[in-house]
């Protein structure tokens, strides 16, 4: 059971940049991704129907007998975790707590910012998490549905994309926030321009490293951390894989060298 | 049979500035209107996957016993007329050829233009269809991804807004196109931003109005034309309605009654 794989999903390549930190902190760990790029994106459709999308994910990747599930998408982590941890009987991993503990910790005037799609923004997800933590921090929130297709495109350092990020981060910026949390797996490809945007005393908290630790931390209290030597992945994607392939390396950082079609949607 | 629905569907809710032309062309017929909002949008994703989701919608929209299938969308229409007319026994209408029509038909210097989704522009249906109508027309293409996004923003006139159409129309236009094909059914709200940046003497095709009038000549040859006084319409969506609802009045002009959640998805 230690050397099961662990499961990661996202609603399509964004949440490859948490594989990417996994492959750095847990190297032994074998994972199984899955994409769900055949219906991407989820920050713009209702609450019901990303937990169904979430449930059919989850039970995708529970036919490789994954020892924990990581959420990697924000959307679903603000909306889905609960009906995931009802159905399913191993870890259950969001992206959104990890981040959120962050940013309460290295926060000095306790001004927080979160940028994400509509959903996660509406859900408040962060805001709650940051309440557990801390109740002295202000949070202000602002959607950026514009963000996404801008990295989809490959318009990381036009004058467009400048454009476009002052615009969206203006009201955050006249809050005096001190720490910004990107709260979509896409954003962190944004982030010298968003960096240069919010000044350099503005510190970006991306939460992909953070849940590579708290994983590794869940693992390892349950004695699950895998002892294998060369572990081999698995990438999966609901629609066609080429494309996926293409923009997926682009997100891990390494080469994908072999992905499949995953055919239950 | 002649006072049976006409089936209309889209990724989303784009389609419904066709059902806008078709209520202004046909107002005795009876509409049954279903858009994919949960699997929106299908622009980026592969042929492969439209052609399984076009098939789906059909099968809903069957189940109201329609007379005839309009796609709506540009993308599906693309891909996937082929695969629907093989499969289901009534008359299928896209709406590139209708587009394509009357470009030809109205192209002076014999320089068209069109703009679409990826798969869209990938899938050269328009330039095929185009050849079929005359053989001296020169076609240029251009994929505008982010200009869905722009409109679901609501930035329909804004200073980024004006950029990004700059941006993407910049080929077409040193290609000296006299003509442009709004090839996605969004396009249409961006249209005065379009024209401003095209210029007066480039001409704007939106398929909208000609596929009202090949359904209406298609039913007139059929003896299928309705004769309802006051037909009744339906709305459905493969997501919440809510959303679908609000935005997709912007699109249709009117009121959106009542839309009801298509539960295949």
């Amino acid at each position: 059971m230690k050397n099961y794989p662990i499961g990661i999903f996202d609603s399509g390549v964004g949440g490859l940049t948490v594989v990417k930190q996994m492959f750095k902190r847990l190297p032994n760990e074998e994972i199984v991704y899955l994409g769900d790029t055949a219906r991407v994106p989820y920050g713009t459709k209702s609450p019901e129907t990303i937990k169904r999308f979430a449930v059919e994910n989850a039970n995708f990747l529970m036919k490789f007998k994954v020892k924990l599930i990581v959420v990697a998408c924000n959307t679903a982590s603000s909306t889905s975790l609960d009906i995931l941890r009802e159905k399913f009987n191993i870890p259950i991993v969001g992206v959104i707590k990890p981040g959120a503990e962050k940013a309460v910790q290295i926060t000095r005037n306790n001004k927080v910012g979160i940028i994400g799609t509509y959903t996660t923004v509406k859900s408040k997800a962060y805001e709650k998490e940051i309440r557990r933590f801390s109740r002295d921090v202000e949070v202000a929130s602002k959607a950026c549905p514009l963000f996404v297709p801008l990295v989809e495109e490959g318009w990381l350092k036009e004058d467009v994309t400048f454009d476009i990020v002052k615009k969206y981060l203006k009201p955050l910026m006249s809050k005096k926030i001190d720490t910004l949390i990107l709260g979509c797996t896409h954003y962190p490809l944004l982030k010298s321009v968003i960096s240069k945007v919010a000044g350099r005393e503005v510190k970006i908290v991306d939460s992909a490293s953070s849940v590579a630790d708290e994983v590794c931390n869940i693992l390892m209290a349950l004695g699950k951390l895998s002892e294998q030597k060369k572990p081999s992945h698995k990438f999966f994607a609901t629609d066609a894989v080429e494309h996926f392939v293409r923009i997926g390396e682009k997100f891990l950082g390494t080469k994908i060298h072999r992905a499949e079609r995953a055919d239950y949607v």
